[in-house]
C-alpha cells in the first residue's frame, strides 16, 4: 500500500516539524523577550526538545520507511522529491549520536550566554573556553559526518549542500582580488558622497514606522508574521504562516534599521513563499543558506539601495522624519546609503567591502577546523587580517572577533553562504532584468509585485525540489559564477564614484 | 540501587516538565504576539507536543518505577513527597481509558462549539443537549477516578486535591447567608462612594508604567519574568526563573490594568517562590488552585485595595496621571476602588459580591453531578439563586447561565477554588497580622518584604509538600473556615459604608 506509506511518512514528519517549530519559538523568545535569569532553564528545554526531535526523526522505523519509499516507483515527482530530501536529512541526522546532539545543544547554549557579557565587556577570555569546547565538538561533528577533502566541507554542507571549500577558495580569491581593487579605486576617488546631513539623531519611532511601510510594500504578510527588536536582526519561522523577523534601532544611524528590515524582509518573503501544499514537509524549506541570502541581499542591496527605489521613497521618508530631512534630495540619500567606507563591523559594512569581512571569517573558520589556528589566537589573527584586507586597526574585541553571534551558536561553515548569496542574487537579478524589461520603472513606483512573482516562481515555490546551483542555472541559463556580481558592482560604483 | 532510581525519575520527569514548559510558551505566545494566520499551525504544534508529553508521562515504565519508589523506605522526606505527588498525577493521567478520553474530547469540543452561538443568541436550548452529554461523561469520569462520598469530589480533586464537597457545603452555606446579608446592608446604605471623578479616559502608558512600579515593590522579579498585554490577564511559567504575567489596558477604566497586574503579580510571586532545589520537579508546582487564588486575591484585594496601600501610593499615582488626578485624595481612591455594586457578570464582580457568584455555580454543579438538578432546569435555578443572593433579575441567559466558558470546556469542580482562595487568603492574612504586628505600617510605606518573606516560608516554598488544608492549618493553627474572611469583609465594608 504505497499510498498509505507516503501518508504515514508525512504524518510522522509533520510531528517532527511541529516539534521543530516549538524549538524555533524557544529560540526566538530567547533573543527577543526572555528574561535573563531564564537562560539555564531555556538551555535545558532546548536540549530536551532537540534530543526528542532527533530521537523521533532518527527512529529506525523512519529510516526503513524512507528506504522502502525510495524504491517505490509509483510515487509522483513531488513525493519522490519529498522522500529524497527527507532521506538526505535522515542520513545526516543519524550520523550524530543522541548524546552528542544533547551535549552540543547544551554547550552551544552556554557559549551563547557567555558571548553576551563577553561582547559587552570586550573580554574574549570569558568566551574563549566556551568557543574552544564548541570548536572541539564541531570537529567531532565533521568526523561523524565524514568528508573527502576538508572537515570544513562536512560542516559547510549543512548550510550549502554540495559546496566544497576548494571551490569557495577559488571563488573567494578572485572576488577578494577584484573587490579590493574596486574598493581601493573608490576610496581614492575625488568624488565622495556628502553624508554630513545624515550625522544627527534620528527618531527611533520614525525609523521603526518606516520599516513597516516598506515591508508591506515588499509584500511581507504581517498577518502571517511580525517584526520585533533584537541585538542582531534575524528571520525565523515556526510554520508557513508564522514567519517572524527582527531588526534593531539606533538613533544615530539613519539607515541601519531600514536596511536590516529590508534584508530580513527578503529572507521572510522566501519563507512565506513556499507552496501551501508543501506545508509541514521538508519541501517547504530553504534549499540552502546561499539561496536564502540571495533573497535578503537582492532586496537590501540591489533593490533597496537603488536609485529608482529612493526616487520613489524619498518623499515618504522625508515626511516620516519631518522636518529633519527638509532639503535632502533623493540623490543625496542614494549616494549616502551607498557610501563606501571600510568599517570594523560586518553588519554595518557596505555592499562593496562586505565580502572582505566574509573572507576574513571564512579563513579563520577553515583554520580552526583544520587545526591551523587556535581559538586563543583568534583576536590576534582577526586584527591582523582586518588591517591587511580593510586597512583598519581593531581597538577592542567588541568591534572585532566578538561582534558576530554565529560562533556562539556553534555555526561554522555558515559565513561563506553570505558571499555566495551576493553572487546568486546578482546572477538571478541579471536574468530578472531581461524577463521584466520595465523592472526599474516598477521599482520607481514602489510596486514590487512583478519582482515578487518572478521570485515566487523561480525560487520560492521551488522549495527544496532543486539545490542552489540548479535554481541559479535553471533561472539564468548559466552556472553560478562571480561574473554578474562583479559586473553589477563595477557598473553601480563606477557611476557613483566616477571611476 | 534506590539512589539511582530516584535520580532516573527526576531526569525522566525533568524532560516531561521541559516539554510542558515549551507547551506553555506556545500558549503564552498565542495569547500575546502570535500573528493571526498562525492559529491552525499553532493548534497542530500544541496537539503534537501535548500528545508527546502525555505519552512520555504515562509510559508503563514510569508507573512501574513510581510503584517501586513508593515502597522504598530509604527515601528521605522530600523524595517521598516527590514520589507521592508524581504518582498522584500519574494515576490521574492513566485512570481514564483512551476511548473515554477521545469521546470526552469530542463531546467537549462539540459543547464548546454549541455554547458560542447559544451564548450569543441567549438560547440555552441549543447548548442543553451538549451539556447533558458532558455532565454524563463527567459522572463517568468521577467513577473512573473513584470517590468516597460524592462523585463531585473526584472532579474537584483535579483542581483542589483532597477537598470534599461535604466540607465546601458547610463553608459555603454559612458564607452565602452572611455575605448576602452584608451586601444587602451595603446596597441600602446611605453612604455611597463618589466615583464621578474616575469617569474619564486614563492615559494607557501611565496605567502600564504604574503597574511596573507596584510589581517591583511587591517583589516580582523582572529578571525572572516579564509583563505583556493580552485580552484576558493570566500568569504562566516555563521554568522557576521564567514566570510571566499579562494585563490589559482599557483607557476608560482607571483600576482594571492595575488590579489585573497586582492579581497576576500575586500568582507570579507564588510561582517565583518555589524552592530552587525543587526546580524541574512536581514539587515546584502549586498545591491547588485555591492556594494559587489565595495569593492573587490577597495581593489584589486585602493589600492592593487597602487604605494604607493607597495612602502610600496616591502621590505616585497622581504624578503618573498628572494633571488628571489633581485634587483627588487617597480616601476618594480607596472608596472608589472598593465600590460595591451587584452585577450579573462574575468577572466584573467586586470583592464583596464575588463569592456569591461562585456559590451559585457551585451549588448547581454539585446538583448536576449528584443528580439532584437537571441540565434543563439550570436557567430557572440560576435565576432564582441570582435573585436570592444578589437581588438581581436575570434578563437573559447570555447574562446568566451562559456567561462562563467553564462548563462548555467540561470543567466542573473548578469554580469553588475561586471562593476557597478568598477564604484561605483571609485566614492566612489574619495570622500574618499577628506574626507581623506592624504589617499595616509597612504596607503604608510600600514595603512588602516582610509579607513576602512570610508567604515564602508558609506557602510558596512548601510547593506540593502539603495540600491546601494543611498549608492553611499549619500556618494559622486552625482548620480552614469562612470566619476570617467574614470578619475581614464586615470590618472593611462596615467602615466604608458606615454600617
Amino acid at each position: 500500500m504505497p499510498g498509505k506509506e507516503i501518508e504515514l511518512l508525512k504524518e510522522e514528519m509533520g510531528q517532527v516539524i511541529d516539534l521543530n517549530g516549538a524549538i524555533s519559538l524557544l529560540h526566538w523568545d530567547q533573543e527577543t523577550y526572555m528574561p535573563p535569569k531564564a537562560a539555564p532553564g531555556r538551555g535545558r528545554q532546548l536540549a530536551t526538545l532537540s534530543a526528542l526531535s532527533h530521537r523521533m526523526f532518527t527512529d529506525k522505523s523512519m529510516g526503513e520507511r524512507l528506504k522502502r519509499l525510495s524504491d517505490d516507483e509509483s510515487l509522483n515527482a513531488d513525493e519522490q522529491c519529498l522522500v529524497r530530501e527527507t532521506l538526505h536529512d535522515y542520513e545526516l541526522a543519524t550520523k550524530l549520536p543522541e548524546t552528542f546532539v544533547e551535549t552540543f545543544s547544551e554547550d552551544q547554549s552556554k557559549a551563547f550566554q557567555a558571548w553576551i557579557p563577553a561582547r559587552e565587556q570586550s573580554d574574549f577570555k570569558q568566551f574563549q573556553p566556551h568557543l574552544e569546547k564548541v570548536v572541539e565538538l564541531l570537529r567531532q561533528k565533521a568526523d561523524y559526518y565524514g568528508y573527502e577533502e576538508s572537515p570544513y566541507d562536512a560542516l559547510m554542507d549543512e548550510y550549502e549542500p554540495g559546496m566544497k571549500s576548494s571551490k569557495v577558495n577559488r571563488i573567494f580569491s578572485e572576488l577578494a582580488e577584484k573587490q579590493s581593487v574596486l574598493v581601493d579605486e573608490i576610496v581614492n576617488s575625488p568624488k565622495q558622497p556628502d553624508v554630513d546631513w545624515s550625522l544627527k539623531n534620528w527618531d527611533e519611532g520614525a525609523q521603526w514606522e518606516f520599516t513597516i511601510q516598506v515591508l508591506k510594500d515588499m509584500g511581507y504578510d504581517f498577518e502571517g508574521g511580525r517584526q520585533d527588536k533584537s541585538v542582531h536582526p534575524f528571520t525565523t519561522n515556526f510554520d508557513l504562516y508564522d514567519v517572524r523577523i527582527t531588526t534593531r534601532v539606533h538613533p544615530e544611524e539613519l539607515f541601519s534599521c531600514l536596511t536590516g528590515s529590508i534584508h530580513e524582509g527578503g529572507h521572510a518573503l522566501y519563507e512565506q513563499g513556499f507552496l501551501a501544499s508543501d506545508q509541514r514537509t521538508v519541501l517547504a524549506q530553504a534549499t540552502s543558506l546561499g539561496i536564502h541570502e540571495s533573497q535578503s541581499r537582492m532586496w537590501e542591496n540591489i533593490i533597496g539601495r537603488s536609485k529608482p527605489f529612493w526616487e520613489h521613497y524619498t518623499p515618504a521618508f522625508q515626511k516620516q522624519f519631518s522636518p529633519d530631512l527638509v532639503g535632502v534630495s533623493s540623490d543625496q540619500i542614494y549616494r549616502a546609503i551607498n557610501q563606501v567606507a571600510p568599517t570594523l563591523i560586518r553588519v554595518e559594512a557596505d555592499e562593496c567591502t562586505y565580502n572582505l569581512h566574509i573572507i576574513l571569517r571564512y579563513e579563520i573558520e577553515v583554520g580552526l577546523i583544520e587545526g591551523d589556528i587556535k581559538v586563543a589566537d583568534i583576536p590576534e589573527v582577526w586584527n591582523a587580517k582586518m588591517k591587511s584586507y580593510l586597512g583598519l586597526d581593531v581597538p577592542n574585541d567588541t568591534q572585532g572577533c566578538l561582534q558576530d553571534i554565529h560562533w556562539s551558536h556553534g555555526s561554522i561553515g555558515y559565513f561563506p553562504t553570505y558571499a555566495l548569496g551576493n553572487l546568486y542574487a546578482s546572477q538571478l537579478f541579471e536574468q530578472m532584468e531581461i524577463d521584466i524589461p520595465d523592472i526599474w520603472d516598477v521599482v520607481g513606483k514602489g510596486d514590487f509585485s512583478t519582482i515578487l512573482t518572478w521570485l515566487r516562481t523561480n525560487v520560492h515555490e521551488v522549495g527544496r525540489r532543486k539545490n542552489a546551483e540548479s535554481i541559479v542555472r535553471d533561472a539564468s541559463g548559466k552556472e553560478p559564477t562571480a561574473e554578474a556580481y562583479l559586473n553589477y558592482l563595477r557598473k553601480k560604483y563606477g557611476d557613483l564614484y566616477e571611476l
